[in-house]
């Protein structure tokens, strides 16, 4: 008996698109106007699943408030009020598209949960543009 | 060929999470201020989803009529404006977390919709905290 | 140059419509399915805006850190997963309406916010009923 | 490292449920309302997913901006402010209920996206009312 | 001491912006693909305000049930599922723009409750279109 | 007959709050996080009113589509995908608190649309952030 547990969580930050190894006029033609080297910036909303079987004793798949507390410390503490690309380490060689930030998230969590519980990151970068990463291989 | 067709639908309800097997220092130890004695309660938003194959002579999976109809009959008159543990016989002895909750849910509707059919329950208990359950064994 | 400031909330608790001084016939037939004796729950959603003058060395209002502090310290603190009718005093001898409820709220966050700003308080009960008070005479 | 991205979008249409084969009365009789021979009408909001690989190049599963100019082309445009019954060819002798106009909708964007991607179609019809389709066989 | 109580309703319906008096040239001038003559359709959200003085006995502005059932009767009932055009007696010879449908659901209720009430009507024709009408003269 | 007509738009920037004059600790305590020197970023939803009379041939109180244009031309044009304290010529000795943001939005249409309108503009800086400026004197 299999179900999944949703939290949503939230973080604004401040990024560019942009690779060091390419010229600034390839990132321009590749990103557009996401690869503005002053910066923009968005409200990042977060969904966060998890899968497992719900424990017969509390009715609970696991006390929400634990899933909420590891989301703050993995992904809101340090990225909220951020310049990913300067001030999140894990986007210092690696570009912060809405794909790549999903799949950090989901690698920080996958570490700190225990390995039971199947996890599902969805990760809206605009109330248009969203990704659902749950990491199958 | 297979579609799923979704309907949403809610209800109002009281509930405390409580085992009566338990003490009152364990209830709150393990579930806090969700088992004040006194209840608090919630807007419970339901999505109910079918996936089956259209008929190709309506172009409907279901009419979704009939589908509201079962989710007033089995959920939302049972359980809107009630107290889930004192008025609910399902939760006589079933703490209603929202996993219980939607699990009580799918099979309420089981037992009601046609085999062919199969059946997710999402609900979420605040616009933060939710579930989704299939009955996948 | 007046501007108003807008801060989100929210709070989940029990309640039910009841006048003590009447029979429950007089409830039932008054309030409906809303004076159920075994209580009912909702998410109250709330929105408290905050009327004046922008501050020009600032560029602030008001911080809203001191605002969120407010309605958390007014409003989550002593609403939040309680039953309104047992344990908020201000409904100890009034019926906690939505109308009710609102007045309350504005009242407890005019005594505590500086008499300069003009105060709103709109408050959502379910998705699709809501009110706005703003203490004018 | 499969995941998936997604993209909203909308169109405004009139329709009206309805067989040409089938009598008025069959018709009124299955359809009910939705079968008024003067149309009525949605704002239909869109939601596509396409599922594969991050370019690990350039660290986007596919540049937004294709995904939205190809549901412009094959959606909005042809779609937005018609009437689907009359002005869209693929419903001439189709009926356009929720759940064929969401399948139309995956044919012709299967037929204009790279086939390494899989592909979901979610549209509702009302705010309590979509389907979910991708195709399965 | 006067507060505003609100109740959203929606209805789903055909139209298109057009004036008998005017050449279908002048009609697509001024109104574009709204005044196609084969139509096209939105869900309308409504939301009707009504401001007053609570009665201190019931803690209640009006039951919103009566305000409820005074919206279906007059405009749920006669305006869902239907080509406003046709089929709606005031457009007979009225446009019926977002501005002049607001107008006439606000004259409909205007007749029906208390004269002790203001009423506003607010009206979304999309997500990013809509008005308020609060009959101010 | 008075009414106004909303259209909503976004766009995404990043910021810092800061003023040039205080030295960084002063900004610091003042304005904590959201001084970062590297900046962080929001997605802002705009919703900009008009307030009017129905021109009574049109049944329009102005066409939607010149205040899209509007919008476009003063606010997401200039402000999308930037950074508001050093692209923006604006911010450049105001410090882009969303109190500032507003009124400089403000005073930017009202400099283009028809003085016979009133102008409200409202704008989220988070889901739980707004603020609204209508430039009463």
């Amino acid at each position: 008996m299999s179900l999944t547990v949703y939290r949503k969580a939230h973080f604004n930050a401040a990024h560019r698109l942009f690779r060091e190894d390419w010229s600034d006029e390839k990132n321009k033609e590749v990103f557009g106007k996401c690869s503005n080297p002053n910066y923009h910036g968005h409200n990042y909303e977060l969904i966060v699943g998890l899968t497992g079987k719900v424990d017969p004793e509390t009715g609970y798949l696991i006390d929400l408030k634990i899933l909420k507390n590891v989301i703050k410390d993995e992904v809101e503490d340090p990225f909220d009020h951020k310049n990913l690309n300067k001030e999140v380490p894990e986007f210092k060689n690696l570009n912060p598209t809405l794909e790549n930030i999903a799949i950090v998230i989901w690698n920080k969590l996958r570490a700190r949960l225990d390995s039971k519980f199947g996890i599902s990151v969805e990760l809206y970068e605009t109330p248009r543009n969203f990704v659902i990463y749950n990491g199958e291989s």
